[in-house]
């Protein structure tokens, strides 16, 4: 099943139920108004869902979907807990910062909480005030939970997994070390992030969700050309599953707490980077000299994730980056 | 006005408006069925809220509140984001924990991302699972937000405020040292917050609302005795206003976002300590030996605040410490 959330003016969106293709859908309004309340009562909608789900192709009252309407799946949330499970993608962020990676690095996660109450959806454009801010991107994978308790172990995680989306974690990398030296983690660093336009269960991954991990490639684009498509997979050291052992360790999440797998990469140079900062770290170590600027205003970051047979799975995430600040709080509030 | 949510088996609760003695109440419901929705429709709401509350006294449909039934005004939010903004609490808690403060400790406010899913209410147990975790209580002021967008400056930041609480904003010390080594804050060394029983608007302050500041004792007991009357106002480096500035740098907030203050600390020995940690930090300096412990079970935990007249502004924060989990989702999600 595949879930989308129409912008409707309102602050939660309307939620629809979109084909596989994703392509045409069907109103869900009758079920909950938006994914936040079809979460809430998901053992109550998700059988409804479903069922509208089976009805979309060969319908025609279902109507074609413009992914220039969407908001994303939950355009706030009430935790959005950012992971970074790639180790790859640690070692090269820490040595472009100048700092050590954590000695737990193979043994603890990493996980960072992140702010949540302001989302931008997938064709949105990336708001930025001061070039100096040093903008990037970060493709990642990411789940929605459900209703998931305190001291939940990675064997039993799987059935707190309700949706799978992907995410453009954006960041501010010159606010990061001064930020990170106060020893108080992310705030200022990591502005508003993306989301594609498509929440899905995890069985429309069919094979390649399995651990805890989606196996299949992230394709990141810039300005049009390949930048990276790394396999979410088989370098996800910390599975979704142990993330959900490490962040229950000591308190409970509420229905629509979404989790991120952290910058997807891999070891192999020819699959490319997820973000600009490892790119710029690589081009330091073999020349001595940063070529690749971060984000300025027009640049456009697409993501996207195909299955076997080359399919879109989520949609994509388009953003343009354009001057100036966050706006646009909801007309019909 | 003085506003509170009554447990109803709901994630959200059931709206009220109390009376200044915080002693009666009066449904609120036909205004909007939980307080964040109110917060969402807030210009429409306010007045009718304020209508209500100016009809509580006298009126013999007026129900006696009983705090044992409230949850935090806002039993779950989108962004729990506290501060750390007195000086002298910040130089001892790092002290207790072999840290240097910030460079940047006069000049840059301290702030964290909060879990914000799943609050506790101000007569919740804290579970505590494992009592080498160091469990410590922090009493704070903090102020709910309305829609906050991207760039705004401290002077123009008091029109953002919609309410004020208290907050004990439970620690797990024994946690922190490891999580903050890795560099990304805190995130297990951080159960759920509990808030007052009552969020109140900053008029019901009355002259000790100024600058930003509560200029007012926050009185915190533990197990019956006084444990701390700092007053919470003029050691507040950075007030919220300044908070605020400092939040909005890079993102917008939705309605509903709750700021706190940090643990209210004052340099004069004689007002005591907000936290645990405080205190066992002058022990060590003082005698070289820590005498108080952590809380353990059965510990119980009372935060409020007086206004010159001696009346409770916010209700009070009344809680035990109890060994297990966090259990405890909604019935009727």
């Amino acid at each position: 099943m595949k879930l989308a959330t129409l912008k409707d003016g309102s602050r939660d969106g309307h939620l629809i139920v979109v084909n596989k293709a994703g392509t045409r859908y069907v109103d869900a309004g009758a079920v909950a108004p938006h994914l936040q309340a079809a979460l809430d009562r998901w053992a109550e909608c998700e059988p409804a869902l479903q069922q509208l789900a089976r009805g979309i192709d060969g319908n025609p009252g279902a109507k074609t979907l413009d992914p220039a309407k969407l908001h994303a799946p939950l355009p706030r949330a009430y935790e959005w807990i950012d992971g970074s499970a790639y180790i790859h993608h640690i070692i090269l962020v820490r040595k472009a910062r100048k700092a050590e990676p954590p000695e737990t690095l193979r043994t603890d996660p990493l996980v960072y909480q992140g702010g949540s109450g302001i989302f931008l959806g997938p064709r949105d454009e990336i708001p930025l005030a001061d070039d100096s801010w040093g903008c990037d991107f970060e493709s990642e994978v990411c789940v929605v939970l459900g209703d998931t308790p305190q001291g939940v172990q990675a064997k039993d995680a799987g059935k707190y997994i309700r949706l799978v989306m992907l995410a453009n974690d954006v960041s501010l990398r010159n606010l990061i070390p001064v930020e990170l030296a106060k020893g108080f983690g992310f705030f200022n660093s990591k502005p508003a992030t993306a989301f594609s336009p498509l929440a899905i269960t995890p069985d429309e991954l069919g094979g390649a969700w399995r651990d805890g991990r989606v196996h299949l490639p992230l394709v990141t684009k810039l300005n049009g050309s390949l930048f990276g498509n790394p396999d979410a997979g088989r370098e996800m050291h910390f599975s979704f599953f142990q993330l959900i052992e490490h962040i229950t360790k000591t308190r409970s999440f509420t229905a629509g707490t979404i989790l991120g797998s952290g910058t997807v990469s891999n070891e192999d140079r020819s699959r490319g980077s997820s973000c600009l900062a490892e790119k710029r770290m690589l081009e330091q170590i073999d020349a001595g000299q940063i070529k690749t600027p971060f984000l300025k205003r027009g640049d456009q970051v697409e993501i996207e994730m195909f299955d076997e047979s080359g399919a879109t799975l989520f949609g994509r995430i388009s953003q343009q980056v354009k001057a100036g600040t966050h706006g646009g709080f909801p007309v019909n509030a």
